[in-house]
C-alpha cells in the first residue's frame, strides 16, 4: 500500500509500504478515507522532534474498518470509524480518568512500530478503547469529523485545563488551528470574551465566526499592552502554540489566580520563570491532549450541527500530493490541510 | 516602643522605633503578644530577597487591638486578634475571590513603609479586611493560634491548590512548618496517605502525629525511588520548600495528570522545564498562601479543638532575645520559634 513516508527535514514522499495486518486480537485494520496534517507533523518536517527518516507520519484520520480482532468486541467491519492522535486501551487507571495519553498500554500513531495516518491503511492497537465509530450518515462530512481527532479536543483541553466556563474572560494565545479550536471550545463552554492573541490577521474573518469577540495581531509588549487595555488581564489563558515567547506571554496576561491552560506542544521552551507565577498564584494545567477523552461528548456536538470545526481546513489535498500540503502548511500559505485517501 | 530590627545578613537586632500611629480611618493599631519567625524572615536573616538594612521584620502576629481609626467597624479596642501575613482591604475583586495576596490595597508586613510583627506595636492597614477576632478564652493558647498567621494556611494552601481529598495519596515535599502544615491539611480534607520527604528524621515523631503515613528521608534519586516503591506515585505533591531540587522531586513523584501544589516560595530555582511536565499532564498551582481567605475555617477547628498545629513550635523566646530564636531557626536546632513580646 502507499503512505507518506518522513525521509528528513523538509521531505515527506508516498511510498509503497507493507501492508498492515492484525497482530493482536485486540486491533483492528481500518482503511483511511481522510488524514490531516498535524502541527505536530508540521515540527517534525521542520525538523524539530526525534523523528528518524524513513518512519512513518500522521497522527490524525478517519476511515472504515476493514477487519477486527478475535477479541474486538465495538467496532466492526464497515463501520466508519475516527481514531484519536493516542491509542489506548480504555481500561486502565489513567484512561478511567481521562487521560488517555498516560495509557499504560497506549502510544502515539507513527511512532516507531506503528502506522501514521497518513496512508492507506493503518493498524490500530486497542481498537475498543481507541476508535470512536461515528454515524454513517456523516461519512461524507470528513471536514466536521477530522478536526474530532485531535485540534478541537486539543483547544476543549486548554479550556478545560484553564477552568473556562460562563461568563469569563478568555484570552487564547496562537491562532492556528489548535487556537482556533480552542475558541470554538470557550465559547461552547460559556465564555462571555474570548480575545485571540494571534499573528494572522488574514485569519480574522473565521476567528470571528468562530467566536472571537477581539483580537490582538503583533508580537511582545506591544500585544500585551494591547491586550490589557481591552480586556484588563484574562480570568483564563489558552496557550496553544508552545513556544517561549507564547508562554511569556500567556503569564504576563493572566490575571491573578487565573490558570494558563497549556496544549502546545513545548519547542525552543527554555523554561519556565517560577518567581513570575508564585505571587500572583497563577497556575498552570494542561498537556498532551486526551483526545479520547473527550471525542464523544464533542462528536454529540458535531452530530447535532452544533460544533462544526470545518472550516479550519482550507486546503484539501490527494494522498499522493501530501508533499504540497506539508509545504502549504509550512509556509502558512494553508491552516490546515485535509488528505483525501 | 521595641522592635526586631534586620541590620543585614545574619544581624537581628531589637531596637528603639518609633510608636506607630493610627495613619488613615481604616487602620487598627495593635499591640503585639506573640510573634513568629518564619521561613520568609529566615531567607532574608541568610540574605536572600530584597531587605534592606534598617528594615522591621516578622509577617506573623497576634495581640491585642490598642485603637482603631474612624472607619473600622469589626475589630474593637481590647479584641484579641490574628493578623495574616499579608494585609488586604477584603472588599476588591481579588479578595472577594480568595486572592487576598492579589489585593489592590493590600501589602506585606515590613515591607517599606509597614511595621514588622517582631515588636511591641503594629499599625494595621485595612483593619476590617485585615484582622481576625478571636476568642478571649484562646488568648492564653498563642501556640494554638500563631500558625494561623502562615504556616497552617499555607499548607492547607498547598493542599487545595493540588486537589488533596477524599482518599488521595498525598506526598508533602518538605518537612519545615510549612510541610508539616500540610500534612494537618491534607489528613483534614480526606486523604488516605500523606507520605512525607523530607530532611529530618529527628521530625518523623511530631510528623506522624500530624498524620503522616509513611516517611522517606534522603535527597535525589534514592529518594525519589524509595518514594516510588513505597506509593506508586502521588495524586497530589504539595510543595513546600521552593529550592529546585525540591520541584524536580516533586515532578518526578507525581502520577500523570497529577497537580502540585506549590507554596514554598521559589529561591535559588532556575526553571522549570515544561517537557517534563507537558506530556504527563502534570499541573502546577498555587503561590502565595492568601492565609486571610481560610482563617476562619481553619480558626473554627482551632476552637473545636480538632485541629493543633502548637508542636510545630519547639522553642520562644522572649523579644529582646529574637537574634538568638533567628539562630536557632538557622541552624536548624528549633523548628518554628515563637516570641513572646
Amino acid at each position: 500500500m502507499r503512505a507518506a513516508v518522513y525521509e528528513g527535514p523538509g521531505n515527506i514522499r508516498v511510498e509503497q509500504v507493507p501492508d498492515p495486518e492484525i497482530m493482536l486480537d485486540t486491533d483492528a485494520l481500518v482503511a483511511v478515507s481522510h488524514a490531516a496534517i498535524s502541527g505536530n507533523d508540521l515540527w517534525s518536517y521542520r525538523g524539530y522532534g526525534q523523528r528518524t527518516p524513513g518512519s512513518r507520519i500522521g497522527r490524525e484520520f478517519l476511515g472504515v474498518v476493514q477487519d477486527v480482532g478475535a477479541d474486538v468486541r465495538t467496532p466492526r467491519r464497515g463501520d466508519v470509524v475516527i481514531a484519536p492522535s493516542a491509542f489506548s486501551d480504555g481500561t486502565c487507571e489513567y484512561c478511567l480518568a481521562g487521560l488517555h495519553t498516560s495509557c499504560v498500554d497506549g502510544g502515539f500513531w507513527a511512532e516507531p512500530g506503528h502506522d501514521g495516518g497518513q496512508g492507506e491503511a493503518v493498524r490500530v492497537p486497542n481498537a475498543d478503547g481507541t476508535l470512536v465509530v461515528v454515524p454513517r450518515s456523516l461519512a461524507g462530512s470528513w471536514a466536521r469529523l477530522l478536526p474530532l481527532a485531535d485540534v478541537l479536543p486539543a483547544g476543549h483541553h486548554a479550556a478545560v485545563s484553564a477552568g473556562v466556563g460562563y461568563r469569563k474572560t478568555v484570552a487564547v494565545v496562537g491562532d492556528g488551528a489548535v487556537g482556533l479550536s480552542a475558541v470554538l471550545a470557550s465559547r461552547r463552554l460559556g465564555a462571555d470574551r474570548v480575545v485571540l492573541l494571534g499573528h494572522h490577521p488574514e485569519r480574522a474573518e473565521l476567528g470571528q465566526a468562530f467566536g472571537v469577540t477581539e483580537a490582538v495581531y503583533g508580537h511582545g509588549e506591544a500585544a500585551i499592552e494591547q491586550f490589557m487595555s481591552v480586556s484588563g488581564g484574562a480570568d483564563c489563558v489558552l496557550e496553544c502554540v508552545g513556544a517561549q515567547s507564547a508562554l511569556d506571554t500567556a503569564i504576563k496576561i493572566a490575571k491573578d489566580g487565573a490558570t494558563i491552560g497549556y496544549v502546545g506542544t513545548p519547542h525552543l521552551v527554555e523554561g519556565l520563570d517560577l518567581g513570575s507565577l508564585f505571587g500572583r498564584n497563577i497556575g498552570l494545567a494542561g498537556g498532551a491532549s486526551p483526545a479520547r477523552a473527550y471525542l464523544p461528548t464533542l462528536l454529540a456536538d458535531v452530530i447535532s450541527g452544533r460544533l462544526d470545526a470545518s472550516p479550519l481546513f482550507d486546503l484539501s489535498v490527494a494522498l499522493r500530493d501530501v508533499a504540497d500540503g506539508y509545504v502549504a502548511m509550512d509556509t502558512r500559505k494553508a491552516l490546515k490541510v485535509g488528505i483525501g485517501v
